[in-house]
């Protein structure tokens, strides 16, 4: 197969830990037979260094002409504390969401056998817990108006939704329950927010098309919990962008550590892959950065082109990593690898 | 002291869990010589049925013009799949708010020793955790204009804040702050949201007030996860409305069981008390809710009257229960133990 793959570095430590999953694309090329043409180009803060704008015109169109993108990391602390910033990484990456159509995002919770003890959370809670969750990715807070008033002493956002904006989504997560435990949870605050009543009366309306999938409602606070009580009564979550946002780091602690966590965010056309860590700036440069979640990204890229083989071999190396204490130090403190090694030892093992 | 107190037991669980800490008050004012004056009123799911009105005019009244009001639960099932029901029992709880000025919750968090074990976290996690949740309570989403069209097929949930309503919640937590461990962690979603930008500026600003507080910022996704990794990094969080909803939801995990946790709401001239758990409408009338909560939030109560001796009276009740195992099945799956038996334990302890 032929893959043209724009790759993002971004911020952070976004360029360490994409550089690791690109040599575990690679090695999966060149034993599998594949040609994965990479391209290059900014967005984020270093983006706004080097052009002023966070998502550059030339990025954009690299993005909606390639197969698929691989994006590392977005965000700088010197924009977080300054409420005054008019551009912003983050606009970046929200801006290519928006143009690439990347309504849906995908983000699978699994804790790995030999991490069982990494997380906080106690071995009995987490052990056979297997979830994944559907986020809205295009829509909601994240995308509507925004005001404020001239002395800055008032501000709004406005959260939309539209029947059609959540039918798309509904349908791809009622598929992916149908190929799992047949259970689809539907996060909202139904009790409070006029949107959220909205995505219940259209879920329920897709729920016609899906009777072997037992749909239930949960509040987003109690889903918040929920995720820590009892994580293995999940099988299908559906929520829209914010609350997506909030549960799948929430959830994150379930694995151990959120450097282990991929996402898919796929459009009609379009499909983009992403850690779901942030930049990290602390850890920049230093070689400590967890590089699995990138490399999982580059997996979760695979099997959308059907590579399920080629997928299934890095999940493996990743497991062997894990079990062989190969990872960096948010799972292990006193290790010994860093980025680069836990990196090398993916691809190697391909 | 005399106090004229508004009781409004709510739904489902909320009449008997209420009902245990009115005992508790009564055991209080006979002991320490203080006159309670309870007067009822209906508010929710129930108001509905009797009156067709979530909050009365009469309730409301009677709220306006008491000392303080002890509230139980809110919600029925019925409502919350329904999502074209004009009238919500929550709605009554919200006006109330409103109406009240009640612009600050407040919830302290913190595990008991013997319930350690209960929590699904490890026990070095949160032991030692201790941290309060000031969520601003009359603002954001929850009361922004709400649209549907006419079809029903688009919605919309506007979340506003004004720097005034940051400003005033602001001061409020950090004074709790300076009692406390002298640390603020203000929560928002800067990177995205404009309101959350006005939090950060005017948190900013109130800051200057309090050199002796270190302030810092975390990302509400951030925050979700860092309150299971590492609670004991807070001292007080300050956040938004639906943001403070969400995470103090989640970190009742900490304490083994949200029946545990009380909250007061407070406004310049009006103050409620109320367990932070929901109405729990599958336990209703099996004796088997945990009054815990409801107790705590008559403790609450007292300590906002300066009754500092009773209320702790009440919390080492509360203690002791719990030490010697008197508590509902929330906590000990196999307790013989009902809301009424934990209730006169708290009671007889007084
Ligand atoms: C960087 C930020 C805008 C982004 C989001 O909130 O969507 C991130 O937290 C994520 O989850 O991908
Ligand atoms: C019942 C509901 C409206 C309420 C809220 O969301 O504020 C509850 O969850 C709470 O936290 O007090």
């Amino acid at each position: 197969m032929n893959l043209k793959i724009a790759v993002l570095p971004g911020d952070g430590i976004g360029p360490e830990v994409i550089l690791q999953a690109k040599k575990a694309l690679y090695a999966i090329g060149e034993v599998y037979n594949h040609e994965f043409v990479f391209e290059e180009a900014l967005m984020g803060a270093i983006a706004i260094d080097k052009t002023g704008n966070p998502l550059p015109e030339q990025t954009l169109n690299l993005c909606l002409n390639t197969d698929a993108v691989l994006f590392g990391a977005i965000g700088d602390p010197k924009y977080d504390n300054n409420p005054n910033a008019k551009v912003r990484p983050e606009q970046g990456l929200l801006k290519l969401r928006k143009e690439l159509g990347l309504f849906a995002n995908i983000r699978p919770i699994k804790p790995y056998k030999s991490l069982i003890d990494a997380s906080p959370l106690k071995r009995e809670i987490i052990e056979g817990a297997d979830f994944t969750i559907f986020r809205e990715l295009t829509g909601g807070a994240y995308f509507g108006a925004k005001t404020l008033n001239e002395e800055g002493t008032h501000a709004s956002d406005l959260c939309e939704y539209s029947e059609e904006e959540i039918t798309r989504i509904a349908h791809l997560a009622f598929k992916s329950a149908q190929n799992r435990r047949k259970k689809l949870t539907m996060v909202d605050k139904a009790n409070v927010l006029e949107t959220s009543r909205l995505w219940r009366k259209v879920v329920q309306k897709v729920s016609a098309d899906y009777p072997d999938v037992a749909l239930d409602f949960l509040f987003v606070d109690n889903a918040a919990m929920q995720l820590i009580l009892n994580p293995k009564q999940f099988d299908v979550i559906l929520t829209e962008n914010l609350f997506g946002d909030i549960l799948s780091d929430e959830a994150s602690v379930i694995t151990g550590s959120i450097g282990l966590l991929a996402s898919a965010s796929l459009g009609e056309k379009n499909a983009l892959f992403e850690p779901i860590h942030g930049s990290y700036p602390q850890a920049k440069g230093k070689n400590i950065a967890n590089p699995i979640a990138s490399i999982l990204s580059a997996a979760m890229l695979l099997e959308h082109f059907g590579l399920f083989k080629e997928a299934n071999v890095i999940y493996q190396a990743v497991e062997k990593a894990i079990e062989y204490k190969v990872v960096t130090v948010d799972l292990k403190p006193d290790s010994k690898f860093g980025t680069n090694e836990v990196g090398e030892f993916v691809s190697n093992f391909i």
